[in-house]
């Protein structure tokens, strides 16, 4: 398949990446965890949830977590519309393409559609929410890797090209890729506010969330994050790196949260902007791809990943086959 | 004068501060001082101009020097409009609003107009420039404050409320502004890219360009570009800081480049896309909008700014009048 | 006078400065600017004494801050000597040199003699304190500026080259000093821990401390330091820098208390422990020693320092004289 | 055995680890790594030999590599007295013990003495060395992980309680050590200069060198080695980290040089002078002590090491069985 066109006057402007809501088995262990490792600040919270933003984030919340029993899956993906009738033209542009959309009332957010798109992915779109005080400077409270805003998923489909076509089709732009050719692509890196990226889909089984990603001030926050991690006895949720991406040229480390739902502190993302930006592709076969420096991730990061919320999940075919932590291990000894 | 609304549809898209054109009468100590202190990285140079870009910029450049005797200028201020079309509406309309625009060949960029906006600021708009590798990853080469890109203009004009309803009529959107109340604005920080600048007017003496700004991956990097100053003979071009702003939150440091041309490094802006956000209003009063610690700025930091090439200056009236460093000293003695 | 030679085999072996004792009219404004700004950790408090030991310290105190009403001194400046058997000979050897020995019991330190040296500086010695669990990886309690541990003080004194000599003679070393030649020497770095400082003696109206300072682990810290302040009503307080030393090398950032004791933060000191590193001379008109890039020091940086309690102060003689920031905007306008 | 008493009055006075003389195979290639990287300065180099420095450090040398055939071993261990007089009375000390002792002249240090210890350990000692400039504020001359100084060596031996109290009666200090109890002692940390470690002896097949470690100024150093590791393709040769330590708690990262001989990079370690610091016992079970956060080291980075040249190697026993990455990813799947 060749790469989709870039759509340079979409049907509707999706702006960025807005929100996510997780289900969550025990709520104080999820606030401990996304309070003082990831830095995130609570603007809300009850029996039943905990509504979180970054600390520069003047909306609401960037992540909902929801009180569940049973295996914790991941209710929505919320994305931003710019207007109301961004969002009225979402909702009839993607019924039209054969989304399920439904309008709903969500607390603490504006109008709401909800769609599963043509993947299985439940997205939740909205223009507006609520606003509270940007913490940015507010220096005492910033705690662990004081993670500053959502910036994007990474999510793994057994449907990938029809997904980047899908993506595109709604003013998606193309940053980088990795593929071996332009017929065998293994991830794709899209965006809309102007940074490498919003969605990131990789092939896999799926619809699943591997990732949702909080952009951190520096490079010295990931470590606090680690450290701060190790100090209350979450020392163990720190599944990868801290190390350097390949795509995106992003310094990063990953956790596990108390519920095993996988959440990426980085920094140093580049702006993208321009159209004369051309896509980029990397070679899944260069180490440098995926561990420019130090050991590559173990299994469970390729493996694991959260389900959608009563979603079955396909099988990608073929299987994906990176080089793991265990077998680069094996290969050398 | 009550702010402007927000215009949602504008009749064109500029998308970013792209670039400025500056004179200098040393462009082998012009090239020293960027790319050893501000660490920019140089595409392309020749006797009469450098071209310099930031360590994470594809785009050609963000910053050219011109070779000139005399009292060095500001030629141009450059904006990128999105697209081809986007280039041609702007030239209708901004001709239609009674500037002076004109079509011109540019070295190393792609279509350009010329305008002379209603200030006397000198514009320069163009949808493509030459693209060159990015050097975000190529962490041998950088140098002192690792400049990433340009971020905004600070600009003076004695006619700021009808600067600031021209701009929110193209479009920008008021992210921040400094007033003692509505009628009596001091300074407005406008945006098209989604983080709190790409312009900021200020009420002075003008048209001048009172510097241009670069974003720094962290703060050591400002830390670092002084001691590299220090250590190569520029010194005392340190004008002012390290600090804080109010307005914006960033941590920042101002150099003059050796032609007195001003130049901000600062790390820390937040995303600014969402409608909800409404105007931040800082009162000129309060110390914490211009030193929230430390000592003010001083008076050379006010009165100081690049002329427009060509244009004439205009005083400002009532005089600004801001607490520097200068007096400060006076009053506490 | 030519620099004395260093003393191999001093008659006793101090090993660090220790703690400084100083005169507090409030210990909640004083704890709220030592635990918030400057990072150190709270041993023991009461109405009377506020004990405070920097994040790294295992010994009781560094800072020890007294209720007192009337303009607040210093009580006390301690050092600490290796043994107990060193303890001893410090008395023998102090008194027999003309100084006033005093054996007290002071709470929560070992053994202590109070000791006036000759030029008015009550010194404190002791060779043990209870000790406590260091910090160092209590991440999520650091605060401000980290301060790790206590590093040295900086003195005050009409009579420099008897100082001078005297300190030599109990086994100090002189790392670096100001002179414009060996005969007019205007500041001295003296250590014994193998850094380049213990005590800092300058020319000046004496016997005054003009500072006490800690360790940081980092530069970042110096901007939290300097942030936290801004937020918390001490912005003020931030009296010279973040900015770099020539004697020393130091990143540093130097602070007022609420009670006008001045602390600085700094990092990057070096090792300095082999015989053959002679002491390296600075020349006091060399702007570099005193700021290698950005602004002078303000003249109370200079001027104004704490003094020993009971203690009249005599004057320097010739007057120092300084470039100080007033004296260097009044003479470049 | 018991932990032997601290020896305050030692025969002689070792001040610190001094240096280390390694043999390389491809001087250009070591060159390469050892300033790129660790980001050592070069003092000297020829054809035979390249003699380096850490950045703050005036001394001729801390590291010297000697091109040599054959399975790259470990020359020299190089520690400092601190007069002419200790290094006689080392002499015969050492002598006396048992140890073979014979002076050499050694080019660019002064007087030497190679001492083969009673565990096979090669030293050399001496008291002084040419000097040459700091590099500290050389800021533009800063590479990769900007290393200060050489801080400590790290030794496998399997005699480690002998060589524990060995190195007591020559006045090391134990800061720390890991053991189940004060007879099953798996590792010490000793120290002469004030810091936790000059040198540190764990159980194992000796007598080898397991790594000698270099002070970087901060966290966001070590991140930079690794990321210009990754630039100039030694990527693959970041075996550990960046992590955390237990005992020293340190911040670190493990390199291997082209030769497979180990650097470790790390910061914040702590001042310990004080005689009531009591020796800290860390259980080896608990897994904080070798990883707080993350994943335990590769099996090579306990098993490798460098052996000493031409001395053969004993086995220790019982085995030592660390938690190794392979076990625990075997173990957890």
């Amino acid at each position: 398949m060749p790469i989709p066109a870039r759509v340079l006057d979409p049907p509707f402007n999706i702006t960025r990446t807005s929100h996510v809501v997780l289900e969550a088995s025990d709520l104080a262990a999820s606030r401990r965890f996304y309070t003082e490792v990831i830095g995130l600040v609570v603007t809300l919270e009850s029996d039943e949830a905990l509504y979180l933003r970054g600390v520069e984030e003047a909306c609401h919340h960037s992540i909902v977590l929801r009180r569940a029993s049973g295996a914790p899956a991941c209710q929505r993906l919320g994305l931003r519309v710019f207007t109301e009738r961004d969002l009225e033209r979402a909702g009839e542009t993607l019924a039209r393409l054969g989304s399920e959309v439904r309008a709903v009332e969500v607390a603490h957010q504006g109008r709401t559609l909800h769609i599963t798109d043509p993947f299985g992915f439940r997205l939740e779109l909205c223009a507006h929410m609520p606003v509270e005080p940007r913490h940015i400077t507010r220096f005492r409270g910033q705690r662990g890797g004081s993670a500053l805003r959502i910036d994007h998923f990474q999510l793994l489909t057994p449907r990938l090209n029809e997904a980047l076509a899908f993506y595109m089709g709604l003013g998606f732009s193309l940053t980088e890729y990795i593929a071996k050719d332009d017929e065998h692509i293994r991830a794709v890196f899209l965006q809309r506010k102007g940074n490498p990226h919003d969605i990131v889909l990789f092939a896999g089984d799926g619809p699943r969330l591997h990732h949702v990603a909080f952009t951190a001030p520096d490079a010295q926050c990931l470590l606090r994050a680690c450290d701060v991690a190790g100090e209350i006895g979450f020392g163990r949720q720190v599944e990868r790196g801290p190390g350097r991406h390949g795509p995106g040229h992003a310094m990063f480390v990953y956790f596990r949260d108390p519920d095993g739902h996988r959440v990426e502190l980085f920094t140093t993302h580049y702006q993208v902007i321009d159209l004369e930006n051309a896509p980029i592709r990397w070679d899944p076969d260069d180490p440098a791809v995926a561990y420019p420096w130090g050991l590559p991730a173990q299994r469970r990061w390729y493996e694991q990943a959260t389900p959608m919320a009563d979603t079955s999940i396909a099988p990608a075919l073929p299987r994906p086959n990176p080089m793991t932590l265990e077998r680069f291990l094996a290969e050398r000894s």
